[in-house]
């Protein structure tokens, strides 16, 4: 890959609510970009209005690129426009770099990065943390997966991106890390909801305790961020339940792959399942609470 | 009671690991202090050697003073110390203050402190947490039930001993704070084994992914201080997994007092049966990740 931005191509597929802002930031760091959308929307313009190329295809994306990233949103979808028919795969230049950052299958990953390998193509698995905030602000945390050489090469891909870039190990590492991530935000969530439904049918102001407890050993990003939100009543989503489902959905199926019992978040699972049953798929994550709340006849709230 | 240390007699019942530094601070702060243990240990000679009077019983101790601190290992104990046969109930004088700084259950303080009022008695729930090191260095977290008259009378004795103070609610509201934060403590804890479980069974370098992730969503106190002892195999208590389990017994009875299903904190002492089965009850709480590599055939180790 070129050292200079200015004389890199990247071939960027995916331009939704992570998608969009990574790539305006790519092209504000001086990529020069050819974009592939499935769909027409607002946020696409806004990509091809800063200087964004827009092309019919995942395989045209990539052809000519030196990098191509992809971030769509299931395994599916990643395998469909990495390996699928008219796939980035086809259009791939031997030693070009393959970004993926979806959050998806390690396995799939894996068998991904063998098929693109074969064709002379390294690929890195890299999903993100830091939600739209942290990509509009170049803030991401990027979890990585595969060779040492080609991680430092793209390394001011991703800083054009993101702040806490981690190479954990080979193809899948990230992917695997990113599922780590999820494991200890939905079962801290859970232990947030179980801790204010507690207080709450106990008749305790709910911020009060949040206030009392989150300085110390209970605290978490959840309860701290979250709990506030619970007690006001605000389900609005940051991070929206149906997206932790199909997160959810990846660990229970990782974990499954390795014979491996995890059965909190199993728990968290279900738990979502009764929020999603009561309509609640769009709101944000705190929502978890509402099982909890249909369980106790009672909602936990500041007084 | 008196606004001047000095003139403040305090009957203190329970010199424990929590209690003996604690003494320590309020005689440092001027108060006067008849001090009360079971038993005969260093950390009580400790005590005697900064100023405290040894006496004989909780009920001498209650004789007297203008409030009465006992902080005990669980209810029985409470009981017996501030109602039971030579308890403080029988020295104290009408217009006291009993503060009960330990951790028990919220009904049982309810009970005491209704014992204690027919009397004309006022009592505090004030149950702490941030450890011996918190004790030590008067920086605990007290979480208060009862009366704001009454906390507001007494929050210079409680300035002597910690920082993070708040009345939540009436007579009980300190205990139940407590177990709530006991709550997200110990469900936090095991959303950190199963992430760290998920990360070594895929062989990732858990410290690795520890670094990847504690910065973000994910991020808990348990994840920024208790992965990394874990990563190095480290289990030495901080806070040991039996008196947790004594913890966690009283959120299940609180729980069950209000019919409140806390399905997450109940599989967490489930996970913790195992730890202490496998022979590891005077370990860190860090050693619940145990529960996990024993089913995994697998350490979560740093590589």
């Amino acid at each position: 890959m070129p050292a200079t931005p200015g004389q890199t191509q990247i071939g960027f597929i995916g331009l939704g609510i992570m998608g969009a802002p990574m790539a305006k930031n790519l092209l504000k760091a001086g990529y020069k970009l050819n974009v592939y959308n499935r769909s027409d929307r607002p946020r696409v313009q806004e990509v091809l209005d800063a200087g964004g190329i827009r092309v019919g295809s995942p395989q045209e994306a990539a052809d000519g690129a030196d990098v191509v990233i992809s971030i769509v949103t299931d395994t599916p979808d990643m395998e469909a426009v990495l390996i699928g028919e008219d796939g980035a795969i086809h259009g791939v230049k031997e030693g070009a770099v393959v970004i993926d950052m979806s959050t998806v299958s390690p396995k799939a990953t894996q068998e991904v990065a063998a098929a693109l390998k074969e064709k002379g193509v390294q690929m890195l698995d890299a999903p993100v943390s830091g939600g739209d905030v942290g990509a509009i602000n170049a803030t991401l945390s990027i979890m990585v997966g595969g060779e040492q050489a080609v991680f430092d090469e793209c390394m001011p891909v991703f800083a054009a991106m993101g702040t806490n870039i981690n190479l954990i190990g080979s193809n899948g590492a990230g992917q695997t890390t990113k599922l780590c991530n999820q494991i200890a935000v939905s079962v801290n969530n859970m232990g947030m909801a179980e801790a204010l439904m507690l207080a709450a049918a106990s008749d305790l102001d709910v911020q009060k305790v949040i206030d009392a407890i989150s300085g110390g050993a209970a605290g978490s990003w959840q309860l701290s961020n979250l709990g506030p939100r619970i007690a006001a009543g605000d389900f609005d989503p940051g991070f929206m339940v149906y997206l932790q489902q199909k997160d959810l959905r990846l660990v229970l199926q990782a974990a499954n792959d390795i014979k491996l019992a995890v059965p909190a978040v199993g728990m968290a699972h279900q738990f979502f399942n009764i929020v999603e049953r009561l309509g609640c798929s769009e709101e944000g994550t705190q929502a978890l609470i509402k099982a909890y709340e249909a369980q106790a006849g009672k909602e936990a709230r500041a007084k």
